[in-house]
């Protein structure tokens, strides 16, 4: 069972603003990218269609707290925690530090949802977590998620 | 005295990813886009230089929770109503609709802190909102804030 | 017949880096939504999906000339000019400049193929441009197409 | 001496579109992350600010041709190769191929201008490539650009 995971990524040019610093709409680009690597690392794809039928997981709820800022250059490592599971939902939390034992720079959440859409109907229901990943992915045991909270 | 701003602007191609779309990083560019734009409707501008100081707003905190997808070519509105004033800091909401009546689609929140820098120190640090900033941007009525909280 | 079209828009925060300016990469997502514009004022989209047959129009080559910088807050003017018109492409050029009479910034061209996508068959496949399409689109005046040259 | 440069990497989810492609936007970004990471490889960083004077890499032409499509999971690699080297510029093409050996699918090219700004002036003005950069950096051999013609 997994319920954590983490990823280093080197920040871009094109990330940074005229401030000088990592433009905040990218740390969710960030979270959903180590999300995503999650899902890979444990041999799942993120978003399937298959006969007509397109699955993925809708975002219902994003946010983030900016401690201090990102520069171009820098290694940022986020680590990723399952904070909640329901039926149709995960619940995440992701943590962001300079790589190499670096203070901890932003906190940001996500709530995701199953959803699946078609065949001949456009529009996105909530649909159960597919019986293998429920199978695999556990929320995080409370030691990891109180540091957290800390 | 202002407390509320409307904008609205259509979903470009670029804004949309493969699940058909709007990516949900997208709204943090759009609130950041309403929240600069309403300080342009007051004659100020969201980030100068002079002497050496550069003076901008950090964003410490964003949030948003998605009710139903955008798609390329709708037309979102986008209201913005600030809800905390502090010596240093603003508090803004957002709420998205589709053009002309629309459902809501989303509804969103910035916290942000008036910063400086330099001369000389590149660091940055919270700063008393300017004074003619102050004087002009207030907490909206409780009537405005309560239907957001409907 | 239509074979121009013209678009202004601001430059938002999030489309600066930190050298102060627009990152280049912008100038495409730009161009892109003149032509789509330039599609809906003549009252076509530019994606369409029917009977599982998607169709759109695929980039096959994109490029451009910087001759200054943009800078969050200023208002660019996009002339788009149709250049070429072939019985599945179209090429378009694209000269930037400051509204209100600035000087050309930058300019840019677009060669882009009618493409269609199933169903049952994933790949893209050139396909003629629509009838309706072909009717309403020309190639510019040789005057105009000059001075762009100039 | 350095004349070429290889870097992978995954595409991600927001890189996607509507059409469940990347978006040719981002081969932009991704050229020059690659230049990036090659100047990174010599020890160099491509934007640095001291005594007040900003220096950089100003982007005065760029161009993409688009072969195939890239998805969603897809990895790329890019191949970096400097075609010229003037007193203040360089020109750089880059291939992309997905990784493993699979085929060609884009080619792209960019010119860079050494730029400098300040102290007390804002505009960028040309400059020479600073020595150290120039005695490392050179013109690929003609054998390599050549197979990039094929």
């Amino acid at each position: 069972m997994a319920y954590e995971f983490k990823q280093e990524r080197r920040i871009e040019f094109a990330e940074t603003d005229m401030a000088g610093i990592v433009h905040f709409s990218n740390y969710f680009r960030f979270m959903e990218a180590a999300e995503h690597d999650f899902f890979r690392s444990l041999g799942f794809t993120v978003h399937t269609t298959e006969d007509g039928v397109m699955q993925g997981w809708a975002r219902v709820h994003a946010e983030c707290d900016y401690q201090r800022p990102l520069h171009y250059g820098d290694t940022v490592e986020i680590h990723m925690i399952v904070r909640e599971k329901g039926s149709t939902s995960f619940g995440y939390e992701f943590r962001f530090r300079l790589a190499g034992g670096g203070p901890e720079v932003a906190r940001g959440r996500l709530k995701v949802v199953c959803v699946a859409r078609g065949p001949g109907d456009d529009r996105m229901r909530a649909s159960e977590i597919p019986a293998d990943i429920a199978a695999k992915v556990e929320v995080a045991p409370s030691e990891l998620i109180e540091t957290t909270e800390g």
